[in-house]
């Protein structure tokens, strides 16, 4: 059994590049994601759970984090990077997860050091608890166990500068997980300025590459994360959804305003455009050949 | 069994209002749509099945259009009208699916009179086949019989603008399907210009109130489409989605040709907002009663 | 909204009968169950988790109880309690899943007072974690809190004899469970002599009705546990499963034997049975009216 | 990508052996088929419906079958053959269907002749029209371009002999479908001797290799079959279930009739047995490693 993907999201790294890719709640967005010429999709947890209007703390069940990221998957042809949260319980939950999203075609999964259910990393008041390092080396492990290609990657994610454990412990916990068999580290933070990210990439000498999601501190560029040098992959986690609904919102007040869709042309593409999206060319191309 | 939601439906039209909807691809967008004012959402077919930019000529299943409309009726108080397609088959497949969806809450669903599988109504070069009057005659009759509650509404979608058969046909199809037991007729054009539909609509004397899809004609306001008397429901099918498509494109090109997130702030919504969307509010408000 | 399976289960233990139910792996095991006369279908964890061939230690999803569950639920007309393991993670997973099973029909869930993951509560060496008391109360508030219906069930799971604990701790757990508003115990032992079972139900003195599952202590019959009075319920878990594994394994070997299926007409039902456990007869009548 | 599956069941009848497979309606009954030490597990449309306690019309969604095909795939080592009924829908549902059955790692797919939606081959009364032969090659055709491995097999299913057509239709469909691309030929019969089968057989002289379904003609021995040349694979379709039921009906009768389970013992096996199958012991080992 060979990952595909995974192979292509090791490759577009190995050179020293920064692989950057952007978060999607479903294939639409993935789609277009991979038309603007990003370098992988993140299954977003806070996306899926978005578009299912419900909170993103554990409540819509991994079955469905995998149908969304298998639907992505299959119409788009570039990696997906699977937000697989805190894994969906215990080691044996993860083994499970690790084989389903692997046969999903998946490239890679990231998973964090919190216990389930989990709240937002970014949720202000949200609980934030760590699990044991060890159970989470475990974890990870169990993880690294269950993958059948060599080429499945398995992303860490540090919450302990989240959870406000400082630095220190962030580090710790992160040389332990790539010790654990974790192929990159994901250090996550909320902070609004890049200092604190900053501080622990300079502070990194660990073997595995880092990976940034800059929400919070927008002002860092790829340019500056490649200037640091060992963070490889950059993800925009949230912004095409938030940026959905702004445009959605003012629509809707448009609509309601004027008593109809008679001025909203501009705001939006024609329909002709979605069946492009969808693929209808090509399978009216399709249809001639086979459809008798 | 009692359906609230299509009571409520049956309720804002009984007064002679018009009920405007809002055509949504998944729960985030329904919720924006309730949260605008709307009367009901419109689980659009188009839009769930660009939700897995898949294109709409029935690919994904009855299954995944239930769920999307499920989802969506989960999260929101007003009704859900679920597009239906050609009811995904024969007459056994319309009664199968009347009792999944009236289950799962919806108020109302919509069916064509095209053949199955079917191509989007508004598709260029699309095929727009006609079933057979009595064929679908016979369904609209199976599916008012399948129904458990008095109050679930079946609308008969009438194709003959959209393939060309011309207003008798259309008119003689309508008087037929209300006949059959449906409960409104939608007469669907894809003329630009709202001539076509005014025509019908002043030549209907049905006993069944009308409904409009003004997605190619959008010049016809809610005000003049009143003044029509005989609609008593409009439908925006999928601005929403072509909206965020936009935004979308936008935001990537944006992060593209800057190399970062740091100038699309006002582009976007703050992450908080889509928590508050999700419900996190009420979530945690639940949790400091409950959660030990 | 009413749920008229609820109030149907309640209906048949009101009159100090015995309510007995069996526990299904799928709908066909349902529908079995029904017709051989039982008064409700216990939708089994153990019994779905089976049916994918995976360990019942909450590894398949939520969503896939339930699609179970529902599946079940549509398909006969005798109410169908849903086996809900721990309630899939905290207080808050409590909520959306009842306020899910309710949507679906179903008429009552079970909750055991385990920490999640769970395991199987008869597997020999299994993990078998109390949760601790208050947060198992916690939760049970946030399902009677969740119901929309008043006569929805939550029925109580206590695992103290499984783990070990003893009986006045069991007794102690019931009675807070009853006050945090659990509307029946479920006391579970592994043991395979009723003594247990019996020395609690003849100590037990709270307001709640009992739910027994005599799987390892088949010797307590219908008659025995009536005369105990308190209990109401019986659920014989998972029976009908292991009597299918049995006669299957016979039945593959047998074929594998002769190299054939000439010797195995007696094993098994006609096909034509099959068509009409499935409800073809009904879809055939059905036809005959609406399929032109 | 390379689809390891399929080649083993290349493989299995490249010798000349005959590759025996049974029919499964779950992931559970798969395993059995497996243990019991078949070649190939077949996905059965009428296991899958009535798992479902449905009539198997096309009534459940493809959706529905694929993720049955997947779970039962999933957890055995054996080739999935996928019964695909018609193809559900024209020849785009088949290129869709194909690449989400090869996604999911099934070996083969066979496809009949008969339109959408069908009924089931062996019902009496049931609709058996098939589809114009033309049609038909090119839904062929479209499952052959849309494979992505060279392994993946296609199967053609010819209903002509079930529809009442006679022997030369079937052939001459038989000879298309080869031409159109179809990898094997099942040619069905519901005739209660094996006559009309064997008369198929040493007419054919097409280069693909056949397959039999004797579910009505369990005379029909595999070394009869053997010696009749031509015919690589056997499928016992749906015969565990028939058993299930019988077995299940037979326990549950016994339960009502003595109101309890104190004397069925001898008709299931134990509780350990399931979670053997289930895999725990597999799972137990790795929660020693792993699990912290």
């Amino acid at each position: 059994m060979k990952n595909e993907r995974a192979e292509m999201l090791r490759r577009s790294i190995a050179a020293g590049d920064l692989a950057v890719g952007v978060g999607a709640r479903d294939a639409l967005e993935a789609k277009l994601i991979e038309r603007a010429g990003f370098d992988f999709v993140w299954s977003s947890s806070l996306g899926v759970s978005a578009s299912y209007a419900v909170p993103d703390a554990s409540l819509i069940s991994m079955y469905q984090y995998l149908e969304a990221a298998r639907a992505m998957n299959e119409v788009i042809d570039i990696p997906v990077i699977a937000d697989c949260d805190t894994g969906y319980g215990n080691a044996n939950n993860v083994a499970y997860a690790v084989k389903r999203f692997e046969e999903a075609g998946i490239a890679a999964i990231s998973m964090e050091d919190k216990k389930f259910p989990k709240d937002n990393s970014l949720l202000a008041g949200g609980r934030q608890e760590l699990a044991h390092v060890e159970e989470f080396a475990g974890k990870l492990m169990a993880a690294k166990d269950a993958q059948r290609s060599e080429e499945f990657i398995v992303i860490a994610r540090v919450e302990a500068l989240i959870a406000g454990w400082g630095e220190q412990e962030a580090l710790d916990r992160a040389y332990r997980y790539v010790e654990a068999g974790a192929d990159y580290i994901l250090i996550h933070s909320k902070s609004t300025e890049p200092g604190e990210i900053v501080s622990f990439v300079n502070a990194w000498d660990g073997a595995a590459p880092l990976v940034l999601v800059p929400t919070t501190y927008p002002q860092l560029t790829e340019e500056q994360i490649l200037d640091l040098g060992k963070v490889r992959i950059v993800i925009y986690a949230n912004q095409p959804m938030r940026a959905a609904v702004r445009a959605q919102e003012l629509l809707l007040e448009e609509i309601k305003r004027v008593g109809g869709i008679h001025t909203i042309d501009k705001m939006m593409v024609p329909v002709s455009y979605i069946f492009e999206i969808q693929g209808v060319p090509q399978m009216k191309e399709s249809e001639k050949k086979f459809l008798k």
